[in-house]
């Protein structure tokens, strides 16, 4: 006996005609396995694009908040996207009508995570969205459902292509991010603004949904700390290279005694660790968990296909008809995360000052950074090449100086670089990236 | 409201004990997520044993199969091992009485995968299995779940931490195998009689379950070729290096022209690829598929709390009442794979070869790969140190050639090398290691 399902599609964009094609292609297999799945209306807005899919006997609508309400469909899977708009209306007038919603809308959940996971529950039905994070990679799957019997310490990742594409190139290449930004936008890697992209609040939207999967909490988008790869330069990953690390641009969501950190930021992961070697448009995600221990999901963050591959994992299991908390936990028991403040943030630090070339400036540099008792793992000074280059360095030139620290707080570090800056040593603003060790 | 599920475990050794107490930990966490779960019943040989457990109000049996049908069990997890006996007979018991079974024996699977899989789906329970295959990592719900999408083209891993432990400390200290197993050995890693690990029937276990989920067949471990990494020497990991790959113990199943092939042995992979990263006892999956591209997975492969994990997630979707067929499709569509033959395999080679070191040699031994079109990338050729080494090549002294061929068949292959070993070229037989490239 098949339990079927008959599916409306709202957005037939790359993803949504991926998905189309997909539900035919997989038909005899999902028949196989007691599924019988089937696109019963789609909704677009240009009906007359060829998009090379086989809509007969599929159901068009303009509108979809008419089609999440038709009486032939049984789930509706929303790929418009946006915080706002058709497709809140739309994930809202389909829970409303009873009827299960899979989406891809990182957006939409980093905004109203909570407020739609309370309407869900209310329901009875599913509201899934394993394509929001990570792409084609089944991290929602792996959290809410395998790690079950864990208590999930901190879950880190690459979550956005485009920046780890960038960061590859530039270390690969030595070129700087505006070279390596203009040839992911060639590629179409990156958009025209591709400022949610590389300031980092594409990952800080994954990385809100991935903490309330984690910790049980509300989704808190607006209490992550962001910082993009724009200000990296080419010198930073150079040095990371030396030093045994390189930098990628991590969202990481962590427990710690003064509450849940969220934050994002470019950052130093030793080369050895799994996590360091995903180049290119690649995303990863680990998990530390009190029992499974690490545990780390590599693969396409994007893309038609693979986003399909994780919308259709979706439909098949509301097709089974799985019910299971939205965020794991019921929305009941879900409050807003105890915010860490950044300042109270502990970890390693890498520092590269730029301090004029003469005599007492690591010394300097070193006892601002002792009165606030923060330990220096190693200290590189290199010499700049040149034809005006002071043997003696006594030159007074702007010099590189990278600082490795061990564990320290984020508050006593920017206050030692405050009193630095204060005493005339640096010659152009510091350069601060958090080190994330395994 | 709660969906509860009242638990038997059968086996409390040290999975058995990490999953008991973690039902317990996760108490809470489970009933925020709406699930009630309780361990009802336990069964072991030896009651006196302390295993620092509370088992106070838990009914001690004897017998697991009197624990499978007892009225005071919903759902029996099955910790015991083994193909035959009490394991069977437990799991055999209670999908007679209509209760799901989870499982981490992936010797029952792999010999009677096919005709379990048949009871479940006639009982109408679910039959689950995560533990069984990599530990702590959630491969077998990213096959079967979340990448419900996608035909899969090849899986492949990792799935052995002893021999991964092994290879690994070779290839870091240039230690023999014999000295490496001895230190596992020391350190719980390998068993007193190591043959099941180390000469990959454990790897072709697992393998032969991923097989049945990825390709929708039946369980065919009988059909796995298995070679295991016993004549692995320290020289192979050096030249590995040098031509840029690791040496891993890699199961195989991919689909080819010639039918499914299954194969275990040691592999030859790029450094930069990321299961070459996964060092030490950790495992680690890698699946090629048509939408989703390449995933891989890399976790902790045995462990109590690790193994426990993964035998949590299976019991709390057997709480949430999921069915879905066992192997992914309803048995009755299952059919034994279309077995590939070895011969067939088609692949690049590392070839080792111990020549005798004189004029010709070198000559000799690409004619005859000539002959079979076999194509060389790469050919190594060391000379040995030593006092009596000679200048000229003509010691006559047995010498390493290294070849790294094209892809080629192992037919063609193991041809060429019987007609070098007639020509008289060889002073011992052969080392072949087969590449697998991403």
């Amino acid at each position: 006996m098949s339990q079927s399902l008959r599916i409306g599609v709202a957005g037939l964009g790359t993803v949504g005609a991926s998905v189309v094609r997909m539900i035919a292609r997989r038909r005899e297999a999902m028949l196989a396995s007691g599924l019988d799945l089937t696109v019963t209306a789609v909704c677009a807005r240009d009906r007359s694009r060829d998009r090379g899919l086989d809509l007969s006997g599929v159901e068009w609508f303009e509108d979809p908040v008419a089609m999440a309400r038709s009486s032939a469909v049984d789930c509706v899977v929303e790929l418009m996207g946006g915080a706002e708009g058709a497709a809140k209306d739309t994930v809202e007038a389909a829970l409303a009508a009873g009827k299960p919603v899979v989406t891809a809308n990182k957006a939409l959940l980093a905004k109203h995570g909570a407020a739609l996971a309370a309407a869900a529950e209310k329901a009875g039905v599913a509201l899934t969205y394993e394509a929001a994070v990570a792409g084609g990679i089944p991290v929602i799957k792996a959290l809410r459902e395998g790690l079950a019997g864990n208590k999930v310490e901190r879950v880190y990742g690459i979550l956005n292509g485009t920046c780890n594409y960038i960061l590859s190139r530039m270390e690969r290449e030595g070129l700087t991010f505006e070279a390596c930004l203009k040839d992911a936008q060639a590629l179409g890697y990156a958009e025209a603004d591709p400022t949610f992209d590389v300031e980092g609040f594409d990952t800080a939207h994954k990385l809100a949904i991935l903490t309330s999967l984690a910790f049980g909490t509300q989704v808190d988008a607006e209490g992550v700390s962001v910082e993009g790869i724009s200000r990296v330069q080419p010198l930073d990953l150079r040095m990371a290279d030396e030093l045994g690390y390189r930098i990628k641009l991590l969202g990481v969501a962590q427990a710690t005694a003064a509450g849940i950190e969220q934050r994002v930021h470019p950052t130093m992961v030793p080369k050895s660790s799994a996590i360091a070697q995903v180049m290119g448009v690649t995303n990863a995600v680990t998990i530390d968990a009190d029992a499974v221990g690490e545990l780390t999901l590599i693969g396409p963050g994007a893309g038609g296909e693979a986003t399909a591959s994780a919308v259709f994992g979706d439909i098949a299991d509301v097709a089974r008809r799985i019910l299971r908390p939205t965020f794991g936990v019921a929305a009941a028991t879900m409050a807003p995360p105890p915010r860490a403040e950044m300042q109270r943030h502990e970890g390693g630090y890498y520092i590269r000052l730029t301090v004029h070339d003469r005599p007492g400036v690591a010394a300097g540099v070193a006892q601002r950074m002792a009165e606030r008792e923060i330990s220096i793992e190693s200290i590189l000074q290199r010499r700049v090449e040149g034809a005006d280059s002071d043997p003696r360095g006594r030159s007074g030139r702007p010099v590189p100086l990278v600082l490795i620290t061990y564990a320290a707080t984020e508050g006593a570090i920017r206050e030692a670089l405050d009193a630095i800056a204060k005493d005339g040593l640096l010659a152009e603003s510091p350069q601060l990236i958090r080190i994330e060790r395994e």
